[in-house]
């Protein structure tokens, strides 16, 4: 029944947000790969010590750096210095990472779409804020999106195969370490507890995200653009064990699950390494004697109102969903500086929300500015009530 | 990334066995599609009443029924008696469900593979008795052997659109009602006990297999032949909830599963639709609100010896799984008719397997003799202590 593809070549990968968690966790894989993989260009923000050590080690042609002062440190014939844009789309990349946080990863990733790239997405906000620009230009351009997101990673496995379109697709939560709080109880968590995921190791902004389920709502919203499935068939469903990633139900009642350990090198390489799948003796597998049980509850959405708000804000579309961004984005930066408590990272966004004129079908202008707008009002809200 | 697939058309189906568990769940899957499948050809053994039941509904063109006494009242012009081969293998039958019990299954299996049929299976002995001759069969004529049993199905499904070998089966098992038994208990379990399967409804000697793990052993020899895995990476992990139905590891460490409410309809019409999935109201889905929690053990291979029997005849090959299964049949019977206890079905089995004279790479002749051999053996070993 089954038919084995032994083709290989050597892709050319450029990574862009190589020095946060995503992007070491994709050099790892990399490194443990080294003739399935060749690295052309790295990019990064502020972490310049790192970046320096991972362009000794990977000797790319391109690179990038935020930080202006770095340049004379940096500055090297070996490599070109180029914007992320042109990394992204230049023709000696065949697949770009994506591995960026928040807006920062929007250009690039619409370059690499135009330029008909293979993207390995695992920033969330490109999708969200502009789904339908980067949709239709992926499909004008034949760029393909691959999900690096462990869910979505599973998702993409479960629909491997699959010649129709699926019944019903059921994003798993860890529910994150506030599970079975109390609204009361969630009013007095601290950051320490915040930051304290039970089964994922993450960036300080995803962790928060997925304390307040905002994560989750996020994945929703990016579900609905990577698979083209109605909101109404996406489903949320705690899953505290974090090895069931995610499952698609079939129109014939079968449901399939993509199971792992939690480590974000295997939906990476899986990305990297599509259509074929790569033995790499790095990454974990389930030891079945360890594992007795797994478990499942949905999701309180009153206690956990981020969820809420985030499907709402993708069935409304427009810039709505970069609004919700944007004031998640300013919310969880203000918990993390101690200037407001953790339920006022829900309820900001949610008055962001309220009062945005949203703009049907926007260009990415005008999803630039919603951005910019909401960012202000968040920071005028607090100001408001200090 | 996804292509449909919308094309359709009727097949035409013969149910062999149609009166039996599986047989009557294939036609309550085509009652439901009735513009999918027609039914060309209906075999059944003793069960007249039912067969003539079927016959007046599905109207098909061929029969066969085993009981000779039967045929003055089922004798028709509206339809032609066959023989179980030549409905197998007649050029109006496109796909033949192979739902007989025991070794019946093998002549007709063996003739529709010859034929170059698409062959839905549920006889698990067929292919544990003649694996070797059937799959060389198979790949000869360009036969297609498409798996009914639950774990075999899930599995399938799991290797859709997988474009390389697996690093490991994981087979999937309640554990039937005596999990977690002495075998000082396992000594004094009656029929009816034996008999009370807590999550599928099965035929009877399924369900003593199903208490002994047997069924399980075998299944493991069907999965060998089936997708073509070595005995050393098809594991068994008891799950008593069987809402898993089986898993697959791949070389990348990642694994799938899939998932349903324990009934046969779903992959019985997985095997009769496939490649495309049908939208069937009447096919259970999963409610997740209903679903706390999905349990793992490993199987206790001492306490239940034929998991090990069946295992190891497997591997050894030649015809000791056909001794095996002959063996099981018998002491199956034996145990139903209270001549033996339970705990004798796997000292009975193991008995004559050790003292048969195996043959390798035997004709269907040999396998035949085996299977006569061991039944006799069997027997034999009883009146030896009775």
């Amino acid at each position: 029944m089954i038919k084995y593809d032994m083709s290989s070549t050597i892709k050319r990968l450029a990574v862009l947000g190589s020095t946060g968690s995503i992007g070491q966790q994709t050099l790892q894989v990399v490194r443990a790969l080294p003739h399935k993989f060749h690295i052309v260009g790295l990019a990064a923000g502020k972490n310049i010590d790192l970046l320096a050590k991972q362009i000794n080690e990977f000797n790319p042609r391109f690179v990038y750096y935020q930080d202006k002062e770095a340049q004379a440190r940096l500055a090297s014939a070996e490599y070109e210095l180029l914007s992320l844009e042109d990394i992204a789309r230049h023709p000696q990349v065949d697949t770009v990472v994506i591995a960026t946080s928040g807006k920062s990863g929007l250009v690039p990733t619409l370059a690499a779409v135009k330029a008909g790239k293979k993207i390995c997405l695992a920033n969330k906000e490109s999708l969200i804020m502009a789904g339908e620009i980067i949709s239709n230009e992926a499909r004008l351009n034949t760029a393909q999106i691959l999900p690096i997101d462990s869910e979505h990673s599973a998702i993409w496995q479960c629909l491997n195969g699959e010649t129709q379109k699926a019944a019903q697709i059921i994003l798993t939560a860890s529910g994150g370490p506030f599970r079975h709080y109390s609204l009361a109880q969630l009013n007095e968590v601290t950051i320490k507890q915040a930051l304290s995921h039970p089964s994922w190791l993450m960036g300080e902004k995803v962790t928060i995200d997925s304390a307040t389920l905002m994560n989750k709502g996020l994945e929703v919203i990016e579900a609905y653009w990577l698979f083209k499935m109605p909101f109404e068939n996406i489903k949320v469903l705690i899953h505290p064990q974090s090895i069931i990633h995610s499952m698609v139900e079939f129109i014939d009642g079968s449901t399939k699950a993509q199971l792992s350990h939690p480590d974000m090198r295997l939906p990476i390489q899986y990305a990297l390494s599509y259509p074929k799948r790569l033995p790499n003796p790095e990454l974990p597998r389930i030891n079945w004697s360890d594992i007795s049980s797994l478990t499942f509850e949905l999701p309180d959405f009153d206690t956990f109102p981020c969820l809420k708000l985030a499907i709402e804000a993708g069935k409304k579309g427009g810039t709505y969903p970069a609004v919700l961004c944007a004031a998640d984005e300013i919310a969880v930066e203000l918990f993390l500086s101690e200037q407001i408590k953790f339920t006022d990272i829900a309820s900001l966004i949610e008055q962001a929300l309220e009062q945005h004129q949203a703009i049907a079908h926007p260009t990415l202008e005008e999803i630039m500015a919603a951005d910019a707008w909401a960012r202000e009002k968040v920071m005028q809200l607090v100001g408001d009530n200090p």
